[in-house]
């Protein structure tokens, strides 16, 4: 039976190792939210490295303690790149993160999406309709064979997403975090509701992107449950206190990296959540 | 005969749409300010994606209200993903914007805009040597064979890429929007010039290119020269309040975001321009 | 015999050239900092312009008057682009600045680090493994055969990476400057150490990227050495007067940008330095 207080010293230590150590875990990712995926990886106290190569990709799957891959744009050679990249993480039980941003767009999106299925990734970020889209990419209950993603937006509920969720992190032996108003985060046993953040991370572009390379940072000394849930708290709590010295999404995207910094280990663990048996 | 009131409650019009709808504009873009475009479509109430494929800029072009292609950086596969792309835009009659960055640099570069003369960009935007060059390239009055951009800087004047305005949109039957100290929009039979806008537009990147692609939010409900006109407005609007604000270019850029995003209609409406006859 | 005097007089005159002409320097430079370079150099005084292609490197390394090519993330097309480019470079005497980012990684990126020993730049700006690694490819004195780069950081002190800077500015006859808490700067026959900076500089993305693209637009007026020295002296400045305003590493980049902006020549030249003679 898990409980709130084994939670909170879990994401304490998450933190504290990260700020302590910090760790590298590399990515290949979009490059529309590029700079804010490094700057927020480095601001909760990781590093951050980005490639385009197979060999490159392995070198940073082997060199880091966990490994970023975000769909949001794809270039040709990610055919060779991404499914070379996800074996080796897979093979040396390295952790690592996918989010399937625009999933649905593209031949070659998502034969790669498909081939992940395989690979098992540690975590799976996404909003509701991207991971309602995946798992019915990979024929898990849940999902459904039609996306609706409308580009890199949901116009799906997170609660709408909870059973392909619980599908997916059954599946992987991972976890997935669905990012929304409340967030949801499962390891297919238990579900984590977690609160706060700010109606602006909707009205600038890679917050989704960010939080997917910051859990990479948290999965390099965590758990693929904690390490979602201890990133998707400090967005929400660095998102509420952003909001109140925010005029606009321009003023926000500074504060909310302020804030990434400055969060404390307790006042991350101390971040409303819930917790539910599934 | 158009007059000012007109022109006004059009404008009204398509930012209270933008607000309410929250339409999709697809952009492919540069790398450089690519993350800029779709915070300032994402901060004036639109939605943004992404890509670089041909199969992605199809399904893009066709679930989108409006698509933005951007020359500032190209990639090999943009022999195949800009024509074909353009081609399904002209075809499907959706509006698209092309922003010619960089015109005379490279063969490629060249080759893709000759090709978009057939597919007709609803709303062309660009720097004054941009425009001239355009026109020259696509054999319209107005241009030059000699390219006078420098880099993605322009060395002419407004004023002086007004008779290559008026006939590139007359050979679109769109819009076309010249950017400089006093910006001039034109749909080949009228000139507005819209004022306001600030000297640290030049000393960021990405003012022209983020701009070109709100013109293609905009664009998603407006005719291509209200959408060209209205973003032109709000830049100029945000452009000038921001200024008021910073101490550098770097606070001038957050406090633009947050500019563009707190701007109400009524206040873009009457940012000032002037009508002229062509 | 050099002295201090002459050299801040050859700083002066470099800031105020660039702030007088606005020079135009192209990059060919990686996609996660790309922006944050080419905002570097436009606040600074410069001009920006970024492209993939072979000719179009070709068009920037005749047009500009300096080139930048940093190799953080690299693309297929670079097998072409870079190796042409650089030669293009050498060939005509036009000075470019290379960042060997994340050396070590990948069989494409080795070899095209070995290839551009034939070309030389004009400057090499690293941190210290990397410099140290540079020399140790090239097989100059001070190198090593093993990279002790993770990433693209640096596990190595500055004075560890002397040897190695002094080797590699004698086989280039240009500069070379390493970048970390003191920087050093040497054209092989004096050092200089540059103070100043920030803490903050390691916990945002870019910094030493967008140092070798101011670096570059120092480049188009002053000789290599003083190019090098006057780009890193405006950054300790700016970094120390960007720390004292800002609360976490967001507000940061934002009062860095508007200091590298506001910074005045003779500021920049009295920035506290050192001169060694080898």
């Amino acid at each position: 039976m898990v409980n709130k207080k084994d939670i909170k010293n879990q994401v304490i230590k998450a933190v504290e190792t990260v700020k302590q150590t910090n760790p590298m875990a590399g990515s290949i990712t979009n490059t529309v939210t590029i700079n804010f995926v490094a700057n927020a990886q480095l601001a909760v106290g990781g590093a951050a490295a980005m490639v385009y190569f197979p060999d490159e990709g392995e070198f940073l799957a082997k060199a880091g303690g966990a490994t970023y891959i975000n769909m949001g744009t794809i270039f040709p050679i990610y055919e060779q790149t991404l499914p070379h990249t996800a074996k080796v993480l897979h093979d040396t039980g390295k952790p690592w993160v996918l989010d399937p941003v625009a999933i649905g767009i593209g031949a070659l999106r998502t034969q790669l999406l498909q081939q992940f299925k395989e690979y098992k990734p540690s975590v799976i970020r996404g909003n509701a309709s991207e991971i309602i889209a995946l798992a019915g990419l990979w024929g898990l209950d849940g999902g459904t064979g039609v996306s609706n993603v409308r580009g890199v937006d949901s116009t799906d509920s997170v609660i709408a997403a909870k059973a392909a969720a619980i599908e997916l992190a059954k599946h992987t032996g991972g976890a997935v975090a669905v990012s929304g108003k409340t967030d949801l985060i499962t390891d297919g046993s238990i579900i984590v509701f977690s609160y706060g953040g700010s109606d602006y991370m909707e009205r600038i572009t890679g917050s989704g992107c960010s939080l997917g390379g910051v859990v990479a940072v948290y999965a390099t000394t965590a758990s693929p449950f904690i390490a979602a849930l201890t990133a998707t708290a400090v967005y929400n709590l660095a998102g509420a206190r952003a909001e109140d010295k925010a005029n606009g999404p321009g003023s926000f995207q500074v504060q909310f990296l302020d804030e990434l910094y400055k969060a404390t280990a307790e006042d991350i663990a101390n971040n409303p959540f819930e917790i539910e048996e599934v």
